[in-house]
């Protein structure tokens, strides 16, 4: 069992005790567990909880947290363990509870186009579960992350210029609050002015609010017909120029993704491809036949006007599979570029007006720094990935790569945007939401206290 | 000025003073002006407040609020008095702060589809003074409801099976909170993940979580092409398959709209209207030339397999003005069905594949009864409006369309729904609120306590 400052404060041999009589072996305490679940998939180094527990159920999730409640015990809920922003880190340590066994898929209404969900399904199961339903579920991270954590951190990907986040699309939670009573937050119907949206004040909270133990999310018809483009450019400018045009000529594009010179050539090598290495947008346009056809014609033609060059398209599955494998490889391939760094994966987000000047003046702070740091982009919605590929031993370096960080997160507040688009805060950009909101975060702390009151539900995270 | 019962119990006088000493005549406390303050469009009494202002920015409400906090005074922030459940009334007396000076449209940012207004901003001020910039904004009560107020109820429209409600629309809001401090919930990117969604909790607060001062939402271009088509059907049954095939074919319909025989004999006289009085559907489709007429086709063959039959569609902007028109005169039409009564309007909304059989069950009900009244519905969100003829002298009468409003609403929630579409719970709805969300209530009623300790900010509303 690892050792933890706090432990003297709080009784947490007494909690073990009362787990371990109820759970016996499935209380997990040995190191090599505990370290496992204290990381993510960031930089951030281990911060292991006391103990780990999968629950079978939501019964088990209300009895862990009372006990957790009685006695102090930080409560810390996993999913996958793909946060960026040590969002699972357990500070204080205390325990873990993994939606590893919870990861039933409830019901499928395909009628009402949407799926309730234990916690724990993750994206990819949750999508070949509905296959041949008609059905699917479009929110992508780049991992292949759980809903309950999808949910907890406010995620997105790739598809959110069409479908909306987490935010748009989770209809209800359930969730265990910190004094062991249970919620719903909302019922199944599509919308509803029934009193505080506490759907939406749970999604975003990142453990901190409620654990979580079912979530109805919403379902899409998966389009009669899809296509892909891709389409080069001299500058990032006349990129984000055809965006934001597309976007006012009310193509309802479905993604759109920009991939900077740095980015295509460590995908070139990565996943053999013949990208040129130029500033590039990857397209997809979703619905009928004629209408994709019409999409990408006009697309063509906007990027034509705002010097895109090459632009090709295609309803082939295969190349168009060819191609999203490419670009949700592209953080392995960035690795490649520098195998003795570690990767820094952030993100900001600005109104799309300035997405352009926001991505030139990261470009030049970059290219003046020195670090090598690839950018990728959900330019549809002003979001930019910095993949910052960074030697970790090196003190000077993971110095310089933090003022290039912070430099560009208030560049981007500067310019009316936010701190993280799809990451949360976890308790890396603790200091970056105060900038983002000022005494906004005030309200959020009391709300916190209220709901919360012993700060047993992921303390240190959002806010100190 | 009034007299109120709780008077004795907090300072009023000491307020009106107060207030007095720094408005002067802008502090309105005739009783008749008080009278229309404290009463909105639905069939609740008049509440009046001791007071009345029209604060001209946002120092002036943080001031007010201050003055009031301080001397446990409610204040009851008011648009344009559209609501439908006693939102605005006054219950305890107070201040009602009046947004009708504070209309300013801060500014349009085109390129990123928002627009930043003041909270005394309607919705038709809005579009007039989009028009030209090929943008508009797309949430639509029957009402010419305030920016604000729409807001603060989380109102929709027929707009919102394809754009969304308030919740979705609305990127970030400017509130003085109870202790008379400022925040603003979020920056205007597109999406965040920075922290919980203040944003969403404050939309369908009803003025008891803040004082809205300013609000940026989301703008939409104008569709290159529209088309507007109707439908009959021989049964409720048929018309809601129709819309749920629609919506599962992927037909990205832009409204969807049910009226019932009943409904559309009162728009015919009203409107001098010559629709067949049988259960029809209104439609409008968005999107290219080429677009609306695939749509407007596909949808045709659809409602034609569900019985559908003399369905006509149009793209001429006279025909389909005259057909919205109509629609959104339902409610002067429908007061027309029974001169001496008054309308009681309301509304649930349930998930979509239960909506045939909630709206016959209704309608059976409604039968039974003997109450006259017409059914509408936002179908493609599986919400429907009620609209209880009711002559409000008749004792009895009323008892009965209590009765029938009561198990309208538990057979809503009987089926995962809610007891509240688009209209907010105010305070005629409070029980079912309860019954609707359980112990979820409780959390709601901690945040009011963490957020206005006082209980200033509208009490009475949305919980007890």
């Amino acid at each position: 069992m690892q050792k933890h400052q706090d432990e003297e404060i709080f009784s947490y041999d007494q909690t073990l005790d009362e787990l371990s009589a109820i759970f016996g072996d499935r209380l997990k305490t040995t190191a090599a567990i505990c370290d496992q679940f204290g990381k993510d998939e960031s930089f951030h180094p281990s911060k292991p909880p006391h103990g780990v527990i999968q629950p079978r159920n939501a019964a088990e999730v209300q009895e862990i947290v009372r006990i957790c409640n009685r006695n102090r015990t930080p409560v810390i809920p996993h999913g996958a363990g793909t946060s960026l922003e040590g969002n699972i880190a357990a500070l204080r340590g205390g325990i873990c509870l993994d939606s590893g066994l919870m990861d039933a898929i409830v019901s499928v209404n395909a009628d009402d186009f949407d799926v309730v969900v234990q916690p724990g399904v993750t994206r990819r199961q949750l999508n070949a579960h509905l296959k041949g339903t008609g059905l699917f579920f479009p929110i992508d991270p780049g991992a292949d992350a759980t809903i309950g954590g999808m949910a907890a951190t406010r995620a997105s990907g790739t598809n959110a210029v069409r479908y909306g986040s987490m935010r748009e699309n989770v209809v209800n939670i359930e969730a265990v609050l910190a004094d062991g009573s249970m919620i719903r937050t909302a019922k199944r119907s599509r919308k509803s002015s029934a009193g505080y949206d506490l759907t939406r004040l749970m999604v975003g909270s990142e453990g901190t609010l409620g654990v979580f133990t079912e979530l109805t999310v919403r379902l899409y018809p998966v389009p009669e017909a899809i296509s892909a483009a891709v389409c080069c450019f001299q500058s990032i400018g006349g990129a984000v120029d055809t965006v934001i045009e597309i976007i006012q000529y009310g193509i309802p594009v479905a993604r759109v993704e920009l991939l900077d010179e740095l980015t295509l050539s460590a995908v070139n090598t990565y996943s053999n491809t013949e990208f040129n290495e130029v500033p590039t947008l990857f397209f997809e346009f979703h619905g009928s036949e004629q209408g994709v056809q019409e999409q990408s014609e006009l697309a063509q033609s906007i990027a034509e006007e705002n010097g895109g060059s090459a632009f090709q398209w295609t309803t082939h599955t295969e190349e168009r599979n060819r191609m999203w494998r490419a670009r949700h490889d592209v953080a392995y391939a960035s690795k490649l570029l520098r195998p003795d760094g570690r990767i820094w994966s952030t993100d900001v987000c600005v109104p799309i007006s300035r997405l352009a000047e926001c991505i030139d003046q990261t470009r030049q702070d970059i290219k003046e720094t020195g670090i090598m740091a690839p950018i990728v982009g959900h330019v549809g919605d002003g979001n930019f990935h910095l993949l910052l590929l960074v030697d970790h031993t090196n003190e000077e370096e993971v110095a310089a790569a933090e003022n290039l960080h912070t430099r560009m997160v208030l560049r981007a507040l500067s310019m009316d945007g936010t701190c993280t688009g799809e990451h949360g805060i976890g308790y890396g950009k603790i200091a970056f939401l105060k900038s983002e909101l000022g005494n906004a975060v005030g309200p959020m702390k009391w709300i916190k206290q209220a709901l919360d009151p012993n700060d047993i539900l992921n303390p240190g995270k959002i806010f100190e």
